[in-house]
């Protein structure tokens, strides 16, 4: 078994942090997006949509999306949980965990795809939408952070994996000037808990 | 318990295709997306982000996101099976499902939800950033009929919670000029298969 990672990406970080919170190791080899290596057709036969990370079982089957890679440790280790215990709880978790990869992360990610010089010639870029991206996440930001002020972590009052997605998305705020505001003082005190775990440097 | 609903949206009738499939009825009450019933304060305290469906609990609790919604149902009843029965195929249907929702479904709502007059000076367009869907759509339906050469359904050999994501992608490509070639025939093949299942009409 290994992971096929990149460690400047954020959805590499999703994973790398999930299997931290749950002491779990796996060995790591990375593939350099920087250098086009997950566009190459070698790296193509294991995810034909080019993203990291990848996970590799040892039959050889290739696990590709952050979230399905770590479904896939949370149903063999469910200890620490991280994406719920029953019905009820997996569904309000899930929920969270979506939220905030579709209002936090895709959008940071997307004001960075669309806007950067990185991805010029690689993908095609709309500076138009990426305004719309970061001027979104700022919006989602203000509304995160009133969020916060009822409760302890973003799905509930235990640390799960919607708080590690809000985590790396928010991060990845700061290459397109997207960050938590002085007023923000619930999310500003949630950020600083999470990052202060060992598993935000993973 | 309820469903909060509108017929003509995607996102909807994954959740209503999908409860088919396992035979489970919940009473439905619509939203009408289109009178902006969504966006008014009583909704967005069902849900912020203003989404359908939303799965109200009879102890109020309230969940939005469709595959969270879906989740649910599949935990408190397992068969018929639409999300996997192990870790490893659970993680395998959850890859192909968010394949399809980020690279079809995603696409095909992107390319209406940028350029449609429904959407004017409803949500903030870009109308580049539409096309670059429409595209991203034509290569992965291209792409897709390529996978389903090898396999009878999206995720394997079986009927999943990813066909249903790809119907519904594909379906909504419909508005927007975006269908399956001629010479397509895997895709033709599946499409024709899915869509002649009961639940094709939930």
């Amino acid at each position: 078994m290994k992971i096929y990672d990149f460690t400047q990406a954020p959805n590499p970080r999703r994973v790398r942090v999930f299997l931290a919170e749950k002491g779990i190791t796996v060995p790591y080899e990375q593939v350099n997006i920087a250098a086009g290596d997950n566009r190459k057709p070698e790296f193509l036969k294991k995810n034909p949509m080019g993203g990291l990370p990848v996970l590799e079982l040892d039959d050889g089957t290739f696990i590709a999306e952050s979230v399905a890679i770590c479904r896939y440790f949370e149903e063999l280790h469910p200890e620490p949980n991280l994406m719920g215990k029953d019905a009820k709880e997996k569904a309000v978790i899930e929920m969270w965990n979506r939220r905030m990869e579709f209002e936090v992360l895709a959008m940071t990610a997307g004001a960075f795809r669309n806007t950067s010089e990185f991805f010029k010639g690689r993908i095609p870029q709309s500076p138009d939408y990426g305004e719309i991206c970061k001027n979104a996440a700022i919006k989602r930001l203000e509304w995160l952070d009133g969020e916060l002020a009822n409760r302890k972590f973003v799905a509930g009052d235990r640390f799960t994996i919607a708080d590690i997605t809000a985590l790396i998305g928010i991060d990845f705020g700061r290459v397109t000037g997207i960050r938590i505001q002085d007023g923000q003082k619930n999310l500003a005190r949630w950020h600083q808990e999470v990052s202060s775990r060992p598993s935000a440097k993973a």
